[in-house]
């Protein structure tokens, strides 16, 4: 028998004897990081308000009850009861029922209402049909992504469940080693931007933080080959641990299940979904531009089989010495700093993962308060000396001012912007603007993904900025549901009707302007001279984008049909900064000032050269801790 | 045909169109990092003086011609025609013919005789005969080592012979990665004495450098577990460099060898025997303490039988990406400065190993000239602020006096100390202090190991220092065969008579009077009140030497018999410094002062914590050079 066998029979003899008599246990195993009892009496149990969290504290452990597959119900049956245990209003789109976990998952457009008040109706319905209800929003505007992420993993759900079996044995193994030390290996993005990806390695275990490409430089890689990474093999990973979605963090997590691993990928919900949206994107874009993508789609399916999404706030045992917390980061939707506990006590560390610290519209800051942290691996993309940002406010007043004046002589406004996150806070820019009358009611077109970015971002509105969750929460309220937004579903003939018709905003990827439907837009409207082009967000050195900032207006373009032609740029250009989703210098100092407690180290990454310089020579100065700007390639050992 | 069976063929015909025609080539092999050529017409080849020097400059290799097998006359007829060649004054003691290489192994008093002017009686043997002369010195004092480890290559001549073709296959072989990385990592002896090991890597090839136990902390050893090491399989190590023998370097590189290592050892000839000796007696030492040894005597053997010896100063391809060049370290016999220069000139780093920076009776001081050095790797025994060591001049005269005040009051000197180095400049202190009259004439008794370690160091006199080399040539006046010196080889008797007798000297291991012959001579000889006990060498907290030195007087003993008893240490106690191995703080400072040329950065290790820091900081502030002082288990990029 294995450990990890004798260890459940010990926990299940331990749960026999807490749970009253009447309550048979008929299975208790590891799924992930959850411990899951089977009983045939899922009623009893439900009635016992506190038995699970009692069990949870006693074994220290995350637990699910679910039905012994016996005491189901029939489907046809339970769905009867359900519909009507769950209020009208709680506007139930879907029922899903699951035969090997016994779980229905219950979509319905208001899923507090189907929880009830302390999760009252949860119980109800578990006592009346046995199965047990997993709820989840209905996305008030549909995502094809959300919902092709969902149709998936049901799909897969049996494949799953043994991948989430062998993991929860993975996690719960004896510990083999008494040696103790704790030690940071750079892989990628250290005196660059680009090619995130840290190695977190103990005695035990051995953590991936990121993998993501680095933009304009396809063959510059994370180091995974060396054998601290993937060099002793794919199995030598235990973990790997996703901050965000961008592509210089996500791009080649896929890459990871065509050299063979196969275990976890932890990351909160949307940054799974985003990171299945933009790594097929990715695949696409290079195929377009004639590379041979490292990997196929097949294997962006495989990274979300193989994840596990944690919650902001869960502290999840990811090994049997290292505990992961996710903490919102404030830079995109799911971004997460990543905190680790290692040992019983002994070392914790945070990668920040990007950051902004100030709220902006879409999101709440990020967070700095621990329990503990010794060491901090913080993101330097503007830690240079003078990388200070303009202030958003007086930005949006810019941006205000220059749509009214455009709108006003009858012009177009066109922005091109990245797809997650920064058209989002623009749209919410202008819901409110109109709104409030700063600037005339005008149709605001999405195209490229940015429609679809929205609507996940309405599917997690536990994700975003408190009070704009709130408003999504009351449908009437939602601003991305406001009737000024119009998605581009029309191709280019509803691109001629908009470009023939009066003044509006069209926000369109991509936001360098180096491919995408914005090279469409400059066709059909680039030569109207009363338009305005508005760039709001960085443009990288060789693009297209920072050509036209510079002054360009003779742009080579193709016409549609393939040839190669030029076109006269006759808009306005114009550049409103201080959108960015990283925080400036004096967010990174105020972060770190203000942080709870004062981390001991802080390595200071993803950023170029000067900039982990500087920010580190600042914070050792400043706060007289012991800073860092590491290379590649090296390791650190905190204990 | 794999690509190093492309390059032997393109390197025979580059051979073949070299040589005269009248000369056939029958094989071109690697055999390490030796490119080995065989030829139907040995004389011939041996006649054109210039042609092997020519091919090696040519080729970039080292060359070494043999003849091919059909060529070689029947070895009674070449004994005697080789016995006719090689002067008589030569002192041949033994002939040994190996066919599979054609070689014959001389061994001979006077080696230099053997090989002639610039080699010439050599050519002349091999013009003969066929066969081609390896000579070898006849050791001035057998050592039993030195025989058995010649005996035992001869036996394993053909696995031998395999594995050296294996290596250099692999040495040769085509470089596979177009990445360019230097990197250090450290698996022990930083931060504290003991345990070296260090892996230096790039993306083709990985090397260990040193496998080293800690003294007195026998679970403490080298993180040979890590995915840099060995965690990725014991063959992605390409090579092991052994700095020297003592077994804080040496003692687990036999565990290598049971953990699946298959590859080469490079270090000088006297390392290998030294840690052959040294690596047995850690065995027996382990065994007789009642502790589990790592490993059996076999791989001790296997370690010899891979060992592939450098002279100093040669510059030998160990991968393709990185050639080892050895230079005299002034510490033990065979001692080396480790030089690795990697790629075609990227980057050089080189390994202190253990230095003493001026010269001693035994050694000429550490080299510190090279071609480049970007990076040293620094020993810091002494690095502290106030490990200042007596000068070696005035602890010579303190322990002339207090042996001839000793000698003059008829009582016996007991020095306790190291078999290797220590005890050999101890007897040159003896021998030239009785010679000049300064002490007078007693007999000078060796114990424990020290009479076979004195043995390897005549073997090769070539490795100390220059004077003292001449006059070891020189039979009569070799120091080590003075009269007064005794090999105690009757056991209880023998040191019973000794007790019994006389003033003498007795020089007996273990050096901290932890067991070993020491503790005998203390039952014979402690309680006599007219003696002296003089500590020659550092004695570590807890050892009965360091509680001798302390003022303890009755001292716990077995009987010989067994049972323990308590002995009342009459002698007087004295402790001699100032004959350390080991450059003190100010000979590190000149070493990196004059050392030429001048390194970037210095990574302080092999010395505690306070040792490291102080010396790191002292070299940043007089040389104003990067420097380090690493923890175990971090890694550090060059390039
Ligand atoms: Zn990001
Ligand atoms: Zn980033
Ligand atoms: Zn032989
Ligand atoms: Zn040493
Ligand atoms: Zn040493």
């Amino acid at each position: 028998m294995s450990q990890v066998d004798k260890q459940l029979d010990d926990i299940r003899a331990e749960i026999e004897q807490e749970v009253p008599n009447e309550i048979s246990i008929t299975e208790v195993a590891y799924e992930g990081p959850e411990l899951v009892v089977y009983t045939r009496d899922p009623k009893t149990f439900a009635s016992n308000g506190d038995l699970i969290r009692k069990l949870a504290s006693k074994l220290r452990k995350r637990i699910t009850v679910r039905p012994d597959p016996s005491e189901l119900s029939e489907p046809s049956d339970a769905r009867a009861t359900i519909e009507s245990i769950i209020p009208e209003d709680a506007g139930v789109t879907d029922l899903d029922f699951h035969h090997d976990t016994g779980e229905v998952v219950v979509e319905a457009q208001k899923p507090g209402m189907v929880i009830g008040r302390h999760g009252s109706t949860l119980r109800e319905i578990t006592q009346e049909v046995g199965w047990t209800p997993e709820v989840v929003r209905t996305p008030p505007i549909e995502s094809s992504t959300v919902k092709n992420v969902r149709n998936f993993l049901k799909q897969e759900r049996d494949d799953r469940r043994d991948i989430l079996e062998r993991i929860g044995r993975q996690i719960h193994r004896e510990e083999m080693s008494d040696d103790e030390w704790v030690r940071i290996t750079t892989l990628g993005c250290c005196r660059e931007v680009g090619r995130a990806a840290f190695i977190l390695s103990t005695p035990e275990t051995r953590v991936l933080i990121d993998c993501g490409d680095k933009p304009g430089a396809e063959d510059e890689v994370p180091y995974l080959q060396v054998p601290e990474a993937l060099g002793s093999g794919p199995s030598s990973l235990d973990a790997v641990v996703l901050t965000h979605a961008h592509l210089d963090h996500s791009a080649l997590i896929p890459l990871l299940f065509k050299y063979g691993y196969d275990g976890p990928i932890y990351c909160t919900e949307p940054t799974r979904d985003l990171m299945g949206l933009l790594t097929l994107d990715y695949l696409d874009v290079a195929s377009k531009e004639g590379r041979t993508p490292p990997y196929e789609s097949e294997m962006v399916r495989e990274a979300i089989k193989h994840t596990i999404p944690l919650e902001y706030g869960d502290v999840t045992d990811i090994a049997p010495d290292i505990k992961l917390t996710l903490h919102n980061s404030g830079h995109i939707l799911g971004s997460a700093i990543s905190h680790f506990h290692i040992g019983d006590g002994l070392y914790n560390v945070a990668f920040s993962g990007d950051i902004h610290y100030d709220d902006t519209r879409l999101f709440n800051g990020a967070v700095n308060e621990f329990p503990r942290v010794e060491t901090l691996v913080l993101e330097s993309t503007y830690g240079g000396r003078n990388d200070y940002q303009t202030d958003q406010a007086d930005s949006e007043r810019k941006l205000k001012e220059v749509i009214r004046n455009t709108i006003e002589r009858d012009g177009k406004v066109l922005i091109p912007a990245f797809a997650v996150g920064r058209s989002q806070e623009i749209m919410l820019v202008l819901e409110e603007a109109m709104r409030e009358g700063d600037i005339p009611e005008v149709p605001v077109h999405l195209d490229g993904m940015i429609w679809e970015a929205t609507a996940i971002h309405t599917t997690y509105p536990e994700y975003l900025r408190d009070d704009l969750r709130d408003r999504i929460f009351h449908e009437d309220q939602n601003p991305f549901l406001a009737d000024q937004f119009n998605h581009i579903d029309g191709g280019e003939e509803e691109r001629q009707e908009v470009a023939d018709g009066g003044p509006c905003i069209v926000l369109s990827t991509s936001g360098m302007v180096e491919g995408g439907p914005i090279m469409s837009w400059l066709r059909h409207v680039g030569g109207q001279d009363d338009g305005t082009m508005i760039f709001v967000g960085y443009q990288a050195q060789g693009t297209l984008g920072r050509r036209i900032q510079n002054g360009w207006d003779e742009i080579p373009i193709n016409d549609g049909g393939g040839r190669a032609d030029t076109l006269s740029l006759n808009m306005d250009v114009e550049t409103v900064d201080g959108f960015s989703g990283h925080a400036d210098r004096q967010g990174l100092e105020n972060f770190v000032r203000t942080m709870n407690p004062r981390p001991e180290k802080v390595l200071c990454v993803h950023g170029d050269e000067s900039s982990t310089q500087d920010l580190s020579s600042a914070l050792y100065h400043e706060f007289n801790m012991r800073t860092f700007a590491p290379k590649n390639l090296e390791t650190f050992r905190f204990v």
